[in-house]
């Protein structure tokens, strides 16, 4: 019988994909879950998104062409230019989500044996897709006591090696929620500039930023802008995480070329997925205005609730819908097994994500889980009232100190 | 400024996308161009198809599962048993389009520097997957001469080394719609169970065998039932190949395992899709049957055309719906570019698909083209008659011999 590859076996396993079966079978035993575990907004998809679906007027649904529809991309332009983004139709490139969108974009820029350095939590399919393309992700720890903050950038420094060959980062973060500083940009851009990195900046949050303070855009950074690789995406921005479709933004024409013999063997994205997304673009701004107030007030009743539960801290998210919070367990992994296997109160239960599979060090993060603020503020409540019952009633819940 | 991947500059370019822009220009100048370059048909998609598109009734737009909706495959596993492959609901996987069956079957069983042997002329995108997964494609030449029939397995044996892990086909066959008979295949089973490899088999064009002779799933070879890989898409058969779904089937459990993670990695494939491709496995008898005698039709039509052509020979294809051609030319790149470029008759010109793209020995194939028959009758009619006064015309033509 033939091996399977050990590049599979090598492939992370996220923890949420154990628990999953556990949820499952809490759920057919009758138990609510509170499903905080993953970024699967409860949200509608916008009205006119729908309506551009039910209204498509086409005999054959064709191949689209392999860098997406012309339509869309000047559609992602004029968005990108209210962000002060600013690039050509030829710049942006359409994915099948914002995963090929990673996947295309180590794949073009990195060869086997390539490092690139991530601040981690970091987005687990980031590693996943690293391995893919036989590439090194080697992480800078940033800390839940300075909420997470970029690391400074001495740190990256020292691990710059002849094989590293960019920075990724995810900024609105997902885990954390941190919102990157100009300051940090910045910084960032020097080391990316001095160097010769690739910069490859995943803005998919870009909508959600919730603190006043400012989005910066890698694209803003003016000194590395063929550097810069943007990684983005319609799902989370307009709730339609499954029509998949994402985009791969670079200045780059060497880079362009690479990805564009990527894009050709897959033939092309998503049709259909394209026209929605493209209706989209259009909503107008009342849907989006309610969908961001909305998360604020989700986020300030998370995190209130969240803080007052004695021995659990969370800094306060700046961006995005999600934040990783500190609980007073040894081990969130067994913690999250035993709500889900165990636990019930009045016929409810948590579902969170351990934070252990946003990390690459062993042992980092093992007291804390991520929250996806994904469900409306009553349902946010009661979630967070059934995990303070449920750590009252945690044997392995540590003293308070 | 940090360098592009070498894996990117590896990646092969069809021939076909130097010619596209020259297919646009010749379209400006007001030319009528045939399209016979591309698997894309024009027969309208299953109207049960778009219906189900226009009646999706779903407020959220949101991630399916990793493996794909629960109802697709069952349905597919209906459709299968239609074909005697009888497959378990776990053993299918769905996916991006055939494309990312291919990607995936490749990550998850090769590891780089492993090797797959493959009869050649091939789809050339399988050569680009095997790149991207650093694996090395091995190939056997398939002769004109013998209507491209399976080379004899013992020159597959002579290319098997210690780092052999498989064998691909593709049948009925694209680029030569070659359809493996039953003794074919049971030569293959013998040598994929002794050397231990895997048998990934493309099966796309299933629906489309014309001879009466047999259509042998790998899934019919008793012997090897866990070392199959079958590679599927709903694209060619309801053509729909803008949704992007297809499938891998495998009933090995390491190996399903492997592929997971991978799936796992890009979230979910386009719900949408699936959604259509459900309803399509519905699609009526009638509507299907005059798909199939459709083809029929035009493959009657195109091969008798080609072959009144002076110095021109078609074999006659027994599946799919392509076919490659030998010209009386030296260089069908060089044709092939010269019919778009500078060559009409009566303000018509033909695009097709030069051969060379479809091997990996230099200098195979350099007098054949790839002819999809993916027109109306009465175009292909016409194409071909345009092909004959282009050939006539053609200051690089051949000599009768």
């Amino acid at each position: 019988m033939p091996r399977v590859s050990e590049r599979g076996e090598r492939m992370p396993q996220s923890p949420i994909r154990k628990l999953v079966p556990l949820a499952e079978e809490a759920r057919r035993r009758g138990v609510k879950v509170y499903r905080l575990n993953i970024g699967q907004p409860d949200v509608p998809t916008p009205p006119q998104a729908l309506e551009a679906l039910h209204s498509i007027d086409r005999n054959v649904l064709e191949y689209s062409p392999s860098a997406g529809l012309l339509s869309l991309r000047e559609k992602l332009r004029t968005y990108y230019h209210r962000f002060r983004i600013e690039v050509d139709v030829d710049d942006i490139i359409v994915t099948t989500g914002g995963s090929e969108a990673v996947l295309f974009a180590f794949m073009a820029c990195l060869d086997p044996g390539d490092e690139i350095i991530v601040p981690e939590p970091a987005y687990a399919n980031y590693m996943a897709f690293a391995i893919v393309a036989g590439a090194k992700i080697v992480t800078v720890p940033s800390s839940i006591d300075d909420g997470f903050a970029l690391p400074p950038v001495e740190r990256f420094e020292e691990l710059i090696t002849p094989r590293t060959k960019g920075i990724l980062i995810c900024n609105p973060n997902n885990p954390t929620g941190y919102l990157y500083t100009r300051k940090e940009m910045e910084q960032l851009q020097r080391i990316v500039k001095q160097y010769g990195l690739f910069l490859f900046s995943d803005e998919v949050y870009r909508e959600f930023c919730y603190t006043g303070a400012p989005y910066i855009s890698a694209f803003h950074l003016p000194e590395i802008q063929e550097q810069v690789v943007l990684i983005d995406s319609v799902s989370k921005r307009y709730n339609e995480c499954g029509i998949r479709i994402g985009a791969l933004v670079t200045k780059n024409e060497a880079l362009k070329k690479n990805v564009m013999k990527f894009c050709q063997a897959r033939l092309s994205p998503p049709l259909i997925g394209q026209i929605v997304a493209e209706a989209s673009i259009d909503t107008p701004a009342d849907y989006m205005l309610a969908t961001y107030n909305e998360y604020v007030e989700r986020r300030n009743l998370l995190i209130d609730e969240i803080n007052k539960i004695p021995g659990c801290y969370s800094p306060i998210p700046m961006g995005a819908f999600y934040t990783v919070a500190q609980l007073p367990v040894d081990d969130a992994d067994a913690f999250c097994e035993w709500c889900l296997r165990e636990f019930e109160y009045e016929g409810q239960t948590v579902f969170m994500a351990p934070a252990s599979g946003f990390y690459t060090r062993p042992g980092m993060g093992r007291d804390q889980v991520r929250i996806a603020y994904v469900l409306e503020k009553e349902e946010l409540r009661r979630a967070m009232h059934v995990l303070r019952k449920a750590l009252e009633a945690y044997p392995g819940r540590k003293n308070p100190e």
